[in-house]
């Protein structure tokens, strides 16, 4: 029986999505093999508690061993195979080759020296860290000009967002806008207010349910949707800068000095805003949604009206969606759907980056 | 300046598509060359009515010409330059290099040779033509399995169908059932009927719509339907032949052997039938819808009832959509939505897997 062609892989970044990853890379081990004549051999695991190499490969108990001290609160350092190698340039000066994959996802911005010595070794990267893609274009833009390169997770987690953008800039078909609700925690509160709970007790609700960051601000500035937006728009070429993109935040510039419980306690404050800006949209039939509007060269995001009866509008709760008014989608967009974040379905998105790279391009 | 990468095509169906591709072609060459420095050469057009063959390439006046002699139902063998080449194999057997791709937009059986050749070439082969890939899998598997061909028109014309069957696959994430309007036309005709229009009525609109082939049983028998169905199966990996698809046609199978106009005179038999499950549907909140259904390694193609407040359930109209249920796109699925057929957004689907093919693959 085929071994099948072994894939060594450097995987940086050891959270939640990693985690999965690893346990998908391990349960769906004989369907690679079978379906697809591809074996993983992870080369090394790497994060910010250290780092396990092992150019043979690690066993898939190694694997699990992991992933458990992970789960605990544990080191990678501390684990009791591989050999210790503190930065992760090192490791992938000393294990990439053309056919290794190195898997970023991590949320740092310090992969950033190791990914380009992966560009030059001419390793496969997938990235489900947005950070190197919204760094400076004098940094980032290498990045999306590298064709063994995949991050479709960044924008929409498995939905093939960036994807279908690759593909309607690829034909020159001229697009004319694309909107998108890219932040489930977002969606939830806009049809929170639109049932007509108070926006801080929404927010509150949503922090409950574990929808939030730890810190809501983090979702209610905006920033992680602008990341989004600016991934977008680099996609189709757009040379824009992180400070191109108009941001709307969801509550006060100064709060961002505040402490959390003084934040939490005066979100109440912002209630009037929402019911009025739900009165106002149903005024005119139509819906209130926090969008990455992306027309003219220019990445806006924040509170958009959008029509009751467009895809957009008829959204509700976590679920993503992104419409593509393009030359050929006109009137009706094009339109993707679905989950938008989670760590399954991100690892799973991960995992088909790295499939697209490692087959297509094969030439048995 | 450079001239770009040169990419010889050699393309086969000279219709509807095949002439909104090359008319994209032309208007898009310097958007291509500037954007991804890369610079189509069609080496020769063939279809039915003959073929121009120019290994150096047809020039934009040249392919200006062919587009109009056959709009106005000329023949390419007519044509004042290439030279003249009956039959598709033998093109492809002078033209064809590991750096040519071959684009069938016919809706023949007839280029199944031309691109076996193509394949033992590895040449890559982009088809927006269904039947090589619903011919019996004996022949029909080794183009499933060949990494340098791409397919995405197939099946929801441009909507990324194809593609995102292929990464739920590749991940290896259990997919549980995929449900798909796949069919425009049949989309009208469920709108129409559950806004209470009679069937027979219906059709006749939609015939006088251009929304029908000129013999609409085309459309009411779900043949084409069966077909999508089917290579989307078969994109998944499932082992199936079109005998195993299991097809509900929307009128009596003794209309088969009737003239068009005994069909189209009789429709109005089939009216009460739809009322009856406009009724039944409305009974219990369900909408009526004509669906390719995929679960458990079938494929199903028919009425079905579907929840109102599914995707499925709001779609209206002509657009197809597609719902993906798997293992982390559950309880809500992942959703395509959009315009499912067009000589132009099939044009630029085609382009689009062009681009993919011979893009990122390469190594500069």
């Amino acid at each position: 029986m085929s071994e099948g062609r072994e894939v060594p892989l450097i995987v940086l970044g050891v959270g939640g999505v990693g985690r999965s990853f690893l346990e998908q890379i391990v349960r769906r081990r004989s369907y690679h093999e079978k379906r697809y004549d591809v074996r993983f051999k992870i080369v090394a695991l790497a994060d910010s508690t250290g780092a396990a190499v092992s150019p043979a490969g690690l066993t898939d108990e190694e694997i699990q061993q992991a992933i458990e001290a992970k789960a605990q609160g544990g080191r990678l350092s501390d684990l009791p195979f591989g050999y210790y190698q503190n930065d992760v340039r090192s490791i992938v000066d000393l294990e990439a080759t053309q056919d290794t994959v190195v898997v970023d996802m991590t949320a740092s911005t310090e992969t950033m020296s190791a990914l380009q010595l992966a560009m030059e070794r001419r390793s496969y990267i997938v990235l489900a860290n947005k950070l190197p893609l919204t760094a400076p274009i004098s940094r980032a833009w290498a990045l999306y000009e590298y064709p063994r390169l995949r991050y479709e997770t960044t924008v929409g987690a498995a939905l093939p967002v960036i994807t279908t953008a690759k593909r309607l800039a690829a034909s020159g078909e001229s697009i004319q806008r694309i909107m998108g609700v890219l932040s489930g925690t977002l969606g939830y509160l806009m049809t929170a207010v639109e049932d007509g709970v108070a926006f801080s007790k929404a927010v509150l609700k949503a922090k409950e349910l574990g929808y939030t960051e730890p810190d809501p601000r983090e979702d209610l500035s905006g920033r992680d949707v602008a990341r989004k937006g600016l991934i977008l728009a680099r996609t189709l070429g757009w040379r824009l800068e992180m400070e191109d993109v108009q941001v709307q935040s969801l509550y006060p510039e100064e709060w961002d000095t505040w402490p959390l419980e003084d934040v939490m306690a005066e979100l109440i404050a912002l209630d009037d805003d929402f019911f009025a800006w739900v009165d106002a949209a149903r005024a005119r039939h139509e819906a209130l949604r926090y969008v990455a509007k992306l027309e003219d060269g220019r990445v806006e995001v924040g509170i958009q009206f959008v029509p009751l009866d467009s895809p957009l509008g008829r959204l509700r709760g976590t679920d993503n969606l992104v419409e593509f008014y393009t030359e050929y989608y006109d009137p009706q967009p094009l339109v993707l759907a679905g989950r938008g974040a989670g760590v399954h379905s991100t690892a799973a998105g991960v995992l088909s980056d790295i499939l697209e790279l490692v087959l297509y391009p094969w030439l048995p």
